[in-house]
Formats: C-alpha cells, sequence, structure tokens
C-alpha cells in the first residue's frame, strides 16, 4: 500500500505512523492510493488518480471537507482515537467540577483576598447537557454521569429548547456542519436558565462571540470555559483574555496521540488493503 | 433518649435532626445521656453525669478531642457522611486533573494573554500518592484510580520516602493526630521529585507552612491548591493568597451535608438506644 502524508503530520507523527505501520510504502507524489492527512492545506489531495482513502488524523474534519478539491467519490474517515475522547472527558470532567463546586469564582475571590465558602450542592443536584452523542459526545456523558451528573444529551431529532431550559452546565462537543455553525447564539443563550455556564470543547465557529459576551454581561451566562475559537490564536485584545468569568485554554483540551492514533489509523489502513469494513467513515452529506 | 446539642449547629441542622430523629427530647443542660456536638467550645461536656454517647457531626475531631474536659470514658463518634466523602473526591478529582492537564497553568498564562499549548500526557501516566486510606483516603483514591491515575495510598505501616519519589501529585486527606502534625516538612518536600503538586485537603496543621513557601520558590514544588491553613480564615497578607502558584479554597472542599448526616448521626443514636453497634467509634489513643 502507498501512503501519502498530508497536513500538519511532524517528526514525531511521523515516526509512530511507520512503526504503526511498518509494510506501508511511503511516497510524496500523486501516486499513493491512501492520503493520511492532518489539516491538509487546500488542493493537497488534488492530482491523485489512484487515491482510495482519505484517512484523518484529526476528530474534526470541517476544514478537509471543506476544500473543493478533495475527490468527490473518495471515502474520508475520521480519527477515533481513545487517548484523545479519554482527554475529552477529563477535560469536560474539569469544566463541570469546577462550575459546580465553584472553583472558578474562589480563584476570583483568592485574587481579591476574599475567604468567603458558598453552599455546596450534590452532583445529582446539577442538570448537565451535552450538545452531541458520539464518540466524544457519549463518552463524555458517560464519565459525567459516573461522577454523579444528571446527564442528558441533545442529537439530531430531540428539540433544543427544554433541554435547554432545564441546563445549568452545557458542553458542547458537537462537529461543526452547516446544521452547527452559529448554533450557540442569542436565541441558544436566551434559552438557558439564568445563571447557567458554557464549556464549548466543540469548535469556535459553533458559537457567536458577540452574542456569548452579552450574555455574561446581562447575568443570563454565570462562565464559559472556552478552549476553541473562531480565530486561533485568539487574538491579542480580544474580550474573552481578560474577561473575569471566561476562561480561556489555547486549544489544549483533547489533542490526539500520536501513538495511539497512528495504531487506529494503521488498522483502518489495513482493514481497507483487506477489503474488511473501514471504521468511522465521514457521511459527506451530513459532514461528519 | 436525652439529646443535647452543642458547638456550630445553626437552624438548619436543628431542623434536619429534628425530621431525622423524632423520638429524641431535646435538652440544653447537663440532663442528657447523648451530646451531638459540632466543634463544641471547650468545657461544653462538662457536667453531664449521665453522658454515654459523643456524636460529632464533623468528620474531623481532633479540636474535641483536645479538649481536656471531655468526659475520658464516655465512647465518641466520628461523622461519616455519603455526600460529604462524593464531596472531597469531587475536590480531589478537580484538583488533580487540574494539576494533571495543566489548567492552573493554563489561568496563569490567561492572566498574561499568552496562547500557549503544552504536551498532553494520559491519567496512566500520572501517579498520584493519596496520604491516608481511611473512609475519605480510600473514597477519593477509588475516585482518582477510576478516572484512570496510578494511585498509591500512604497509611500506617507503610514507608513514606519511597512512596514520595515516585508520586507527581500528593493528596493529602489525613486525620490530624500527635503523628501527623507538622508531617508536610522541608524533609517531606524534599522527598518529593521536583516540579510535584500538593493537594491539602485534611488539616492545615499537617503543613508547615514555610517549608511549603520555600519549597514553591525553589521549584521543588510546582503547585499547591491549599483547603486548610494553621489560621482561618486565611489571614489578610498571607504569602499564599498571592502566590501565583497557590490555589486557596476557603475550607471548602467538602462540607457536612446536614440531610446526609442528620439521616447518619439518627441511625447511630438508635443503634446506641438499642444496644446494637455505634458506627465509627474513635479510638482516643490514635486520635481519630
Amino acid at each position: 500500500m502507498k501512503v501519502r502524508l498530508a497536513g500538519e503530520i511532524d517528526a514525531r507523527w511521523r515516526q509512530e505512523l511507520a512503526a504503526a505501520l511498518p509494510e506501508a510504502r511511503w511516497c510524496d507524489d500523486g501516486d499513493a492510493d491512501v492520503a493520511v492527512v492532518a489539516n491538509p492545506p487546500p488542493g493537497a489531495l488534488a492530482g491523485m488518480p489512484s487515491l482510495a482513502l482519505v484517512q484523518s488524523l484529526w476528530a474534526g474534519v470541517d476544514r478537509l471537507l471543506a476544500d473543493p478539491t478533495l475527490p468527490p467519490g473518495v471515502p474520508v474517515a475520521r480519527m477515533v482515537d481513545p487517548v484523545m475522547n479519554a482527554a475529552m472527558a477529563e477535560t469536560a470532567s474539569w469544566a463541570v467540577l469546577a462550575l459546580h463546586r465553584g472553583f472558578f469564582d474562589y480563584a476570583a475571590r483568592q485574587r481579591e483576598g476574599l475567604w468567603r465558602p458558598h453552599a455546596q450542592r450534590r452532583a445529582d443536584e446539577v442538570p448537565v447537557l451535552v450538545l452531541g452523542r458520539g464518540e466524544m459526545g457519549g463518552t463524555v456523558g458517560a464519565r459525567l454521569a459516573a461522577l454523579g451528573y444528571r446527564v442528558e444529551h441533545w442529537h439530531r431529532g430531540r428539540e433544543l429548547a427544554p433541554l435547554l431550559a432545564a441546563a445549568e452546565i452545557v458542553v458542547n462537543l458537537l462537529p461543526l456542519t452547516p446544521a452547527t455553525r452559529d448554533l450557540i447564539d442569542a436565541r441558544f443563550l436566551a434559552a438557558l436558565p439564568a445563571g447557567a455556564s458554557l464549556v464549548n470543547l466543540g469548535r469556535g465557529t459553533h458559537v457567536v462571540e458577540p452574542d456569548l459576551l452579552a450574555a455574561l454581561d446581562t447575568g443570563r451566562l454565570h462562565h464559559a470555559v472556552l478552549d476553541v475559537f473562531r480565530q486561533e490564536p485568539l487574538p491579542a485584545g480580544h474580550a474573552f483574555w481578560a474577561h473575569p468569568r471566561v476562561t480561556v485554554l489555547p486549544h489544549a483540551a483533547a489533542a490526539t496521540d500520536p501513538r495511539s492514533a497512528s495504531r487506529v489509523a494503521a488498522a483502518n489502513l489495513r482493514a481497507w488493503r483487506d477489503g474488511r469494513p473501514v471504521a468511522h467513515l465521514v457521511d459527506r452529506g451530513r459532514g461528519y
């Protein structure tokens, strides 16, 4: 099998991929039949007549699918890395625990030198809404339920408004598609109870940023933990940096782990070579 | 059964206790045969000739046992509240997740306006040492293990130095006794690998505060999450308040919940009345 690498694939990744797939012939030209990609630049996959499979090393394929030169008939597989899912569950657990128990508020009190313990509630008194219930939403929801939280999932086919009205913490793990872009806007935020909080671990373009800032300023939203932004790195001087009730993470909620992801990719490429089903194929119409 | 309440027992507590134990006769004089106490002032239990049981509403009984007027022959029961144990596990999980994934560091970077993602490790690559394996240490250790961490416990009979040398995060949940007072001193901290972190959820007097500050300043200790202090509230101007690598909580890691703790106390008092074994009796020689 002839494999071409394209995109943000550094020496560490190349080493792990080579170790996981020693039988591959790695090539840099258009002759490959499989492409392993990580955010490839637009047009990177044009001019590959034998291309039969595109395996992404990233979980999110929204940028890849937006490339008009992506050959239309070629199947595309997303990365589902158990280590990345576990890392996402860690970040979500940390954020939900901090919001539930008021640890962001205590950090603000510390900066003011104030000793002010507040009331404590049980986890099962805190309703958490997870947007999405795919590989990541499902893993995160299960972990939060194991911590004792009352977890609901929003997914296609469920009405959103009543779920928002009952939620105290919303954790976004949706894929970015035309249907989910700009979902978290003024209307979405107005449907939450006053004092709710948002954890965005999906994509920056899920959020209409001025609407989020307005909801924080009116008090509708108590706190926002944001890992992703419309422009990354978050530009200097952006209002999120200094907002006292915004926690900014540098798109670090969950990295794909080259060790485990290379093994997942290798297993998928071997399945393709041997004519077995390839896992986690993208539905291009749906967008993920 | 005649019950006397002593210490920090407010109207909320009185209401929950009355609901949990409707058959009790509540009295304010020395005539009671059972005392239900929460940090009673020294001498509060003197002059009670019929006193047959002291039930603490607090998990920590170090102040109670230090009262020289506590009648020597009367059994003392600690509070073991499952809601408090769960709250302690939440706080420990939040702190360990934040230390493992660098979320305190990201908060510092946010204050500087810096976007600087760092490398990510798996939970099973992070050794956590829990000091104590009683009701609380055991609950916390099990929760951290469920999150994927490599958990060891230190308890009486195990040698401490090799456990410290292998630990990256130390979580203190020891009871305060003459044997554990001042345990976390310069020698303890020097036995940790460089860059380790401390989470103190036990008692403030477990820690020699100048030694902790020195270890932070030399870099031996990366970060300290402190819920308890030698003087509480932590005095204004104390070096912990403004230290960039100290997280101060206002003794809020885990409160006893009046709803569940009142039911636990009621069950214990009924066991005493009916001649059944009373749970969680303190070994006064051991100090907890």
